[in-house]
């Protein structure tokens, strides 16, 4: 094994966990997720999204979120930047990072986002350009890389052709996203290898589902290729919306506690971590969706 | 990665699984449940103890459910047999194997079983000599093979030491089980290594436990050194005694779920074994304890 000895992870619970929980979540608390994130050693955080509210209401305080972090040095607030319009409005708030993604699935960037690969990756092209502009990095998602729920299995091929096309509008980071959880060690294998034609090692990052179970081996098949960077969502926040009532993004306390069993550094404090995901499952009214959570949960407890 | 081509697994439910869950499980739904698993395609099925009723009442129908099975052709039905008394309580059930276990933790074979493991390898000591006497196949079972809930961390050197031992009394076959799932994929390599300094490949076996998450990416990691033989528990069953509320046996749906998307054959049919564990599932009130079963049980529900 050729593993990396330290990974860092992109905590994507407060935009794409929250965006798919029942309930309204105040902003108030939404701040409070974060800084229970920062303060438990998360390097980098996805904060909210700059989209609009008619179609993600969920996500109508993002100014207001941006505002109310206090901002810890070293830690990076993301967010999430579709079109033109949505940067724009994020500006103000001084993202380090956006966000725009890509479906590797025809079929999926038509009913996600109504238009075609290509006409997305037009889409996506000024935005890349004025982020990068003025300075501020962008980090591209391959959604359904290795699954759709219209189309079945997607094929590493297209995959390659994303990040090839993010590549040449100028995105500096791709992360393999399988939506659906669908994967398999060998599958993302496949879908990473294909990103890695036009990425360096540095530049890319695994992001999965645990809908089937198979995210924590699917992040050691590629950690074993040298991946270092992974997104997961504190209590494994935001669930499944193609299979309700399933697991979504993986756990990151689950994530934690596998690459603190093999000696990896994250730089997280595993129970600051474990008190963050309560903070939110508390308020949500739910229990952490994380094995390890409540395994050390149910310890604490005696 | 040197992996398999072909996976066995043993489905532990009716036996290490029900033993832990709460309500009482007449012999004709055990019996029920052996039945679904072998039209799934398991080979291998642990379908009770032959133990004290005393101290696991639970079991106290094992003649009956023994004698209630309509064997398969080409399915082994195995039975934990801690001692002498219980071997001979055995016999007449016809079992195709026994399984006696030993603990390479001190404190937990102390407080588990009342006695040292020297000890406790002097007392399997004669009930392998008559199984093998009698044609009957032995598998030992190492457990807390990585972690202890007493002790905390179990040294690969104790594993070693309980494989050479079984080794010495004649046991043919060790299983390397992480009974409270605090492993991660370094430590059930270390674990595995130590087994095979005294048994072949073809001897030795995962059962792992999913109680921190790390049971799948513990079978990829064994996966790789080549193991092709795991325990595991359809729908999940049994939960763990040292952690109430927390996931125990890792659920067959979901090792074979990885398994087949990494085209490693099993034999088994995935939707076969969703309905078994559904049936027990519906039987005890609740859901099965699988991110596999539980997903495509809602694809199913549409």
């Amino acid at each position: 094994m050729k593993l990396p000895s330290r990974v860092k992870l992109v905590d994507v619970g407060p935009r794409d966990g929250l965006q798919n929980e029942k309930g309204e979540v105040p902003a108030a608390v939404k701040i409070g997720l974060v800084h229970r994130l920062q303060d438990a050693g998360l390097k980098e955080i996805e904060v909210t999204s700059f989209v609009s509210p008619k179609w993600v209401p969920q996500m109508a305080d993002n100014t207001q979120v941006m505002a109310g972090i206090q901002r810890k040095p070293g830690v990076r607030y993301s967010v999430l930047t579709p079109n033109m319009k949505g940067f724009e409005a994020s500006v103000a708030s001084k993202p380090d990072e956006i966000v725009v993604f890509g479906a590797a699935s025809e079929a999926f960037s038509q009913r996600n986002i109504n238009c075609s690969i290509a006409e997305s990756i037009e889409r996506f092209a000024p935005v890349v350009e004025a982020a990068r502009a003025k300075g501020i990095y962008v980090r591209g998602a391959i959604s359904t890389a290795v699954g759709c729920p219209y189309e079945g299995d997607v094929a590493p091929e297209r995959v390659e052709l994303v990040a090839k096309l993010m590549k040449q509008i100028g995105v500096q980071h791709v992360g393999v996203a399988d939506t659906i959880g669908v994967g398999t060690p060998r599958k993302v294998q496949a879908a990473m290898e294909a990103a890695l034609k036009h990425y360096e090692l540095d530049d890319v990052s695994g992001h999965f589902h645990d809908t089937y179970g198979q995210a924590l081996p699917n992040t050691l098949a590629t950690l074993e290729m040298g991946v270092w960077q992974y997104d997961s969502s504190v209590a494994g926040l935001g669930g499944c919306p193609y299979a309700k009532g399933a697991t979504g993004n993986v756990a990151t306390e689950d994530v934690v506690y596998m690459l603190h069993g093999m000696g990896i550094e994250t730089g997280i404090d595993l129970d600051k971590l474990i008190d963050a995901g309560k903070y939110i499952s508390d308020f949500l009214g739910r229990k952490p969706n994380s094995r390890a959570a409540t395994a050390l949960l149910n310890k604490r407890a005696g």
